[in-house]
């Protein structure tokens, strides 16, 4: 059966997936790097960057599992650039270089039509202006038998979880308080009612939780 | 040197330090008491209750210094009753039974003058109508060496913390989602880069974190 993922979206304490003040500077917002330093600690999180070294440790596990039967990914328009509304004549095509590390298509949500961009490696982002449906329904088209990334960012997450449409989420929960920015959690109501944490562990970095839907 | 403490204040994934629709009959509001099952399966916890049995665990360890070194605690009004508005006829006086276990001052914040209650085992609750700095410089005096614990709500904690007046705060993250209520960490703004995480610590059950003043 395929399923809907959340992989290491990493929260601050005070549950902002992203500090204030995103731009193309911070793409994370303000502080908001703070969130990813323990992926950098890593060894699968090295590898990622073409560097070597890094820890084997639990947090490594988690990240080196991040897209572990993953066919198709989705992400928010913010993650995967800094501008807003239409596009214009720009050749921005992600954060990731030539070769993002996604290997498989990545649909992009957006209000404004744009044509797809293939890259190197087999990644291809693809622009849905219909939706978090409509991104769904094309991704779980493309995943085949394999399963679903919802990259992020926390708006798009949140999107999906109080739709209900998310089917297990590995969150790390970074000790640091950011004071502002990108909620994950805000208002789900009774969504939240649907799923239970499944597991909780820390490393000396991060808490680690997974959290499945039980209804 | 006197500190501003919070302890044990637990607070469930999605931030909230109560669940929604608080009233008599849920004064943690619904759902909120799951973010007390920790304390209750503890050694010090069940004594607090007057059974036997429990864990001496790390959880446990954090329950049980919760009130040491402790002369002074300073709580909002919504933690005291369930009553809102002017005080009227009525005589309640706490959750908490006719022997509370502060054993010292509490102080009250209101709105409303109220006289002070005197209770067995040294608790007298004190009711402040002049804000948190009047509270706190009251408590202060009351506590002498020892320090000051703001024992909660959320509300109360938050309006410390964002004029910078908390010194160490040991929170407890609870793996579960409330979907609203009453959130602990809401636009701290600035004063949160006036914070650092200085311990983190999972048992099975919870995740303790430490927090303290840097600046």
């Amino acid at each position: 059966m395929t399923n809907v993922l959340v992989r290491n979206f990493s929260i601050s304490l005070d549950g902002y997936g992203a500090g204030p003040s995103q731009d193309v500077e911070h793409p994370l917002g303000i502080g908001g790097n703070l969130l990813h330093e323990w992926i950098f600690a890593t060894r699968s999180g090295r590898q990622m960057i073409g560097a070597d070294g890094g820890t084997e440790d639990i947090d490594d596990a988690f990240f080196a599992a991040r897209d572990s039967g993953v066919g198709a990914t989705i992400m928010g328009r913010n993650m995967f650039g800094p501008l807003r509304g239409p596009w214009g004549e720009n050749e921005w095509s992600g954060w990731w270089g030539e070769e993002p590390p996604f290997h498989h298509s990545v649909f992009v949500l957006t209000h404004y039509p744009q044509p797809s961009i293939e890259m190197r490696g087999g990644t291809t982002f693809r622009f849905i202006d219909g939706g978090i449906e409509a991104a769904l329904e094309a991704a779980l088209d493309a995943a085949g038998e394999r399963d679903v990334l919802v990259a992020g960012g926390a708006s798009t997450i949140r999107q999906y979880l109080r739709a209900g449409l998310i089917d297990d989420m590995r969150l790390a929960m970074v000790p640091v308080l950011l004071g502002g920015g990108e909620r994950l959690f805000e208002d789900l109501g009774p969504s939240a009612a649907d799923y239970e944490c499944v597991e909780h562990v820390c490393s000396p970095s991060v808490t680690h939780v997974r959290i499945q839907r039980s209804k």
